[in-house]
């Protein structure tokens, strides 16, 4: 099988590594050599694991080239990869992508481009970088009704989350921040991992293969952890609980729930103990139960992994269809269940001035609601001003939102009530 | 795609739920029905998922029947279960297994002869039922080298481990095993389960795969629980361990190393929090770095969605051969290292009579072999009698037998000395 590599930052390095390093142990598990024919992009590759390949410029001409059977996009971006996708389908290649942002806004119409030309386009590595979950939900769950699925499904985001969770001195959102960015887990611009729009990107090709939809990224909600304070972490781990950022999906009732935030998840369940920059996605099937997957999320390795995996689905003949027309035909677009109506279990943390009744004043606001309470402290933090964390048992969202507005207004309550959903 | 169901008991009832309950998910995903010809087995069925089916007690006639493309084998043991392999094969039909005892003693043959008659034979649910490990080493690691794989593979084991570690009034290893045995976890012959021999049957089929060695069952190191005491859950606690019951397979320098057997693994490990009947693999790849699957190791459910994987992938036309004639041409078989050449870190507990000189005496017999220490602590237990335990540097088994046999004779060690290996 003869492939041009499209791309030759991080991950172009890590596909060529493993294809150049474990040449003959692919060839003899696959039965056939994978070969790079080209190396495709704007600028010349330095990195020496490039030396020896033919080298071009001009990215689109890959497509023209007739020996060519597969074209790897690891450009990123949603323009040029987008063109270059569609015109290596059009040409009758099969693609494999790590495009997440690409897959996750253009996926559907690229999957039916594939299928009308009869090629593959794969994308293992669009999701959790090493972890084989594209793999999981659409081969070995296949026999499944999935009806949820979380993870942990940014790095950056949960590095910084076990950094904050970390005991000895108590650091700020900001000041971790700017150690992840010195250590290269974060980019200068952020954005993308703290505010959750990857892990957005990510969830949503998760939950469209999951259960069988459209991709659709601009029904996914979305919150980020740039509002966590270092006083939700001391609350998590005296309630019983580690913070991380969740990528969630659900499938119930006829309706789909998607949505990224941050969330308390307790000490006993795996996914709070994936630290640092791993991801972890667990899904759970009717059949299999609970299937917890975990391993690097990133990384030249992992990810380079990911896709040298499709390309040995490719080269065996064993690839299964992004999409298929007998698929299309059963499977219905499910309505999106309202923000408001999600029900979840939540905690708050009420900043107040220590008066008599303020607790009283407080649970009878909840009370009212019939939002009923799991677990609550109180902590004194400065002569007169108590910290009080509370753990709600399930509530629709818009039901606490309602009552964190008149928590907000009691003349005793002194600073924003922070919220944060606990995990099942 | 037609098929037959030989077998009735559990797996069967599982297999057939999901098959009928998930009937038109799986054809919409698949492009095609998997319908179920007939169930064979020795007595008829009782259970009512089977109403409806056409039955058989003369199991190996399903080979002879020309209309069944599949023949699903969940009958266990290595006799008849074998014979309906070979036949089935033999006649040309794919074969879907879950019998871990056969493919771990016979697979090499059965593989060879599937790929005589171009069939296939597909054994997901052999290993740790719903994880789907075997797809995971097979497709998504089929580009890494694979440098060692661990994994908690018998739930009855696992569950009475975590039943010792728990808090509380301490229970011995016998009680522990009889209240198993009540819920349902362990067998009235718990014999394969508590002594390693199911696991290291999962462990050969795992190794083979994962090196591109032969099934090697008889080079397993095995060690089964039933010697652990209560006392060696409270230092592994002090210690910062968990104990856990581990296959473990390396290659390294050329030679393999394949061992079932009690293990202090660090609390830091994510295997240490797999607990109950759970199973979990880490499996370490040089592209992907360590990769964890953890789920249900048994149970109706767990174990047919498995087995339903393989039919899917067999219907779709997608399966992976468990055989290759490319990987047999280039694959050397590798030597296996000498069980007292493996080197690990030990737990050693040493009951004592306290008298001036002992601590000096014990670390004197371990330093004369280079064996270096991690840990150490002595409790006292009695009037003078203590426990000494301690955690050792990576070091050579025959080295520590060895030491053993010399702290065995001295006459202030009054009992036989525990050891436990240490993960990593």
């Amino acid at each position: 099988m003869k492939i041009a590599i499209c791309g030759a930052g991080t991950v172009g390095r890590g596909v060529t590594e493993i294809l150049k390093g474990n040449q003959a142990l692919i060839a003899a598990r696959t039965g056939g050599s994978i070969e790079i024919v080209v190396v495709a992009s704007r600028s010349a590759p330095k990195d020496e694991v490039f030396e020896g390949l033919a080298y071009t410029a001009d990215i689109l001409s890959v497509c023209a080239r007739k020996e060519i059977d597969v074209v790897v996009e690891l450009m990123g971006g949603t323009t040029d990869a987008k063109t270059l996708i569609e015109t290596a389908l059009g040409a009758g290649k099969s693609v494999v992508t790590a495009n997440k942002a690409l897959i996750a806004e253009y996926g559907d119409a690229l999957f039916a481009l594939a299928a009308e030309h009869n090629v593959q386009l794969l994308y293992e590595a669009a999701v959790a970088g090493s972890i084989p979950i594209i793999k999981v939900i659409k081969e070995s769950l296949a026999g499944n009704r999935i009806s949820w699925l979380a993870g942990i499904i940014n790095g950056t985001a949960n590095f910084i989350l076990t950094e904050m969770a970390s005991t000895g001195p108590t650091r700020t959102f900001d000041a971790v921040l700017q150690e992840a960015q010195a250590l290269g887990y974060a980019e200068a611009d952020p954005t993308f991992d703290i505010e959750g729009i990857d892990a957005a990107h990510k969830l949503t090709i998760l939950s469209a293969l999951a259960f069988d939809q459209p991709l659709r990224l601009d029904q996914v909600q979305v919150e980020g952890i740039s509002s966590l304070d270092p006083a939700d972490f001391k609350f998590a781990r005296e309630l019983g609980y580690k913070i991380k950022h969740l990528g969630v999906a659900r499938c119930q009732d006829g309706h789909l729930e998607m949505a990224v935030h941050p969330c308390f998840v307790p000490k006993s369940a795996i996914l709070s103990q994936i630290d640092g920059v791993k991801n972890a996605v667990v899904v759970c099937g009717d059949a299999a139960g609970e299937i917890l997957c975990a391993g690097a999320g990133a990384g030249a390795g992992p990810t380079g992994s990911a896709v040298v995996s499709d390309l040995i689905d490719l080269a065996r003949g064993s690839a299964v269809a992004s999409r298929s027309k007998a698929r299309d035909g059963v499977m219905a677009s499910l309505p999106v269940r309202p923000a408001a109506e999600v029900a979840s279990g939540y905690y708050l943390r009420i900043k107040v001035e220590d008066q008599p009744g303020v607790m009283s004043a407080i649970t009878s606001i909840l009370a009212r609601r019939t939002i009923s309470l799991d677990k609550i402290l109180q902590e004194d933090i400065a002569p007169n001003r108590s910290f009080i964390a509370l753990v709600t048992d399930p509530i629709q969202h818009g039901v606490i939102m309602d009552a964190i507005t008149e928590l907000q207004s009691m003349a005793s309550v002194i600073a924003p009530v922070q919220s944060i959903r606990v995990f099942r």
